[in-house]
């Protein structure tokens, strides 16, 4: 193991979602981080589970690290029932973990069509309701819920919800404290008007998660996430107005993609580090005069 | 060849779009939709050029075939240059060759991001300018233009246009007898508010194409079009929206499916057929009191 890397004040920001290297487990990639410098982590619940959550925490804790996000919670888009209630009880749980790990959010997936179930608004009904129930149990834990809103391609079975617009709609329902929205590049950077859904989100972004979308897009839809600079995406001018929108949070690398997860961890960081230094770093924080 | 099939009333707004039938010849086509009693095809350019355009046009109206849409023009959002002027003068081209085939329609597929560009608002902006160069030769010809707003899994390669709130913004720029959109179910039924934005496109629907959302999406995006049926759509819905809006026009079947070319055509009509009359037709006309 090398020596820790020198902290280089502009990685402040910037963290790993550690499914970004799937093969790494959690004290591996608590220890990749610390050897890149890095001060932030996004972790999952199961690989945290895993090892137990007091062990998670003083690993996190004992290395200096803050978890930027945990995912995930939501999947509240199914009927009433036994699995609706279940999904509920997960959520409490996923709020009580996040609380513990003193994450600054805890990630909501909003989750797909029932089984056979074609009525896509009453879908994105019942996951307004089910944001409903779970948000007193976030309040009394201070935690803060971040409705991701995904890309279209997800709609069907991950995400009914589409749109920084449409997620936004959902979040000013309930205090700012409670329940934000997840900004990430990938899902948003073709949305019509998402410079002004940004500007819109101001105080309410919980979390401002970054990877590109590259064409062709690879077979599998679920691992179809590019590394910075690989794709279509012009990070300089989205990580501006998210800027501009006064976030000042974590900057989270979250990276689905089979050819990264077959590249070692530590090569996988350098190129993180030095993708961002060249298209995000300068330009997350407001440069107006 | 068995004798054409007696016309079933049902079937009068049905039209197959010839890419359906990706093996078929435009000749054989032709005959397909004769044999299952359709009085409607949707036609690409390049199948007819291979026969000449006058001898395309016969055969299609000997067979007393309508020609629902004419696929397609658009990709307009190069850079100026020698490229962006043929682009413009394919599109003037079409243009006549709609014309001259009676067709209702000619869509226009917006294109994407020129190699290496990341600035979707200005190759939006470009489009918008395409069209402003070629809306006056549809109007000298009487040409319906048909704007094609894509799923946003498109947005780098193919469509930068990606709701129907941004078709019909750029649409409504325009003289509605010479500019339309294209309603399509795989391309919208994700999009948040389509409802109200169908209903806003009243007199603007150039075309309405269907075919569903299937998951697990399949490896090739191109080809990721499912047989109405066997995905996630609710054409009852979506159908009864568009007719609400007044649509009264064809009704084209369009499946870009390697399981779809891989079945003989008359068993993919006789299936187009029968998932119709079953799941769209019953809803094709205003039902409203």
């Amino acid at each position: 193991m090398t020596a820790p890397a020198a902290a280089d004040p502009r990685l402040q920001r910037l963290s790993l979602n550690q499914r970004t290297c799937a093969n790494w487990s959690l004290r591996e990639a608590i220890d990749g981080c610390t050897r890149a410098g890095l001060d932030s982590i996004g972790v999952w619940r199961e690989p945290v589970t895993e090892v137990g959550l007091d062990t998670a925490r003083r690993w996190i804790e004992d290395a200096g690290l803050r978890v930027s996000s945990v995912c995930r919670g939501g999947f509240l888009t199914g009927p009433e029932g036994a699995d609706r209630r279940a999904a509920i009880d997960s959520n409490r749980a996923a709020i009580e973990e996040t609380a513990v790990l003193h994450a600054d959010t805890l990630v909501l997936v909003p989750g797909g069509l029932p089984d056979g179930d074609r009525d896509l608004p009453a879908a994105r009904g019942r996951f307004l309701d089910g944001m409903a129930e779970i948000v007193p149990h976030a309040q009394e834990h201070g935690v803060l819920l971040a409705i991701e809103p995904m890309h279209p391609i997800f709609a069907a079975d991950r995400g009914v919800i589409s749109t920084l617009a449409q997620a936004l709609d959902l979040a000013e329902q309930f205090p700012a404290e409670t329940v934000g929205v997840v900004v990430d590049t990938f899902h948003l950077w073709w949305e019509p008007g998402v410079q002004a859904q940004i500007a819109r989100a101001a105080g309410r972004i919980a979390s401002y998660q970054i990877s590109d979308w590259i064409t062709p897009l690879p077979p599998d839809a679920l691992l179809s996430r590019g590394m910075m600079g690989e794709g279509h995406i012009d990070f300089a001018t989205f990580t501006q107005w998210v800027a501009e929108a006064g976030y000042t949070g974590d900057i989270e690398v979250e990276i689905f993609n089979a050819d990264v997860w077959a590249t070692p961890g530590d090569e996988v960081v350098a190129t993180i580090i030095e993708r961002y230094l060249e298209l995000v770093q300068p330009w997350s924080v407001p440069t107006r005069a």
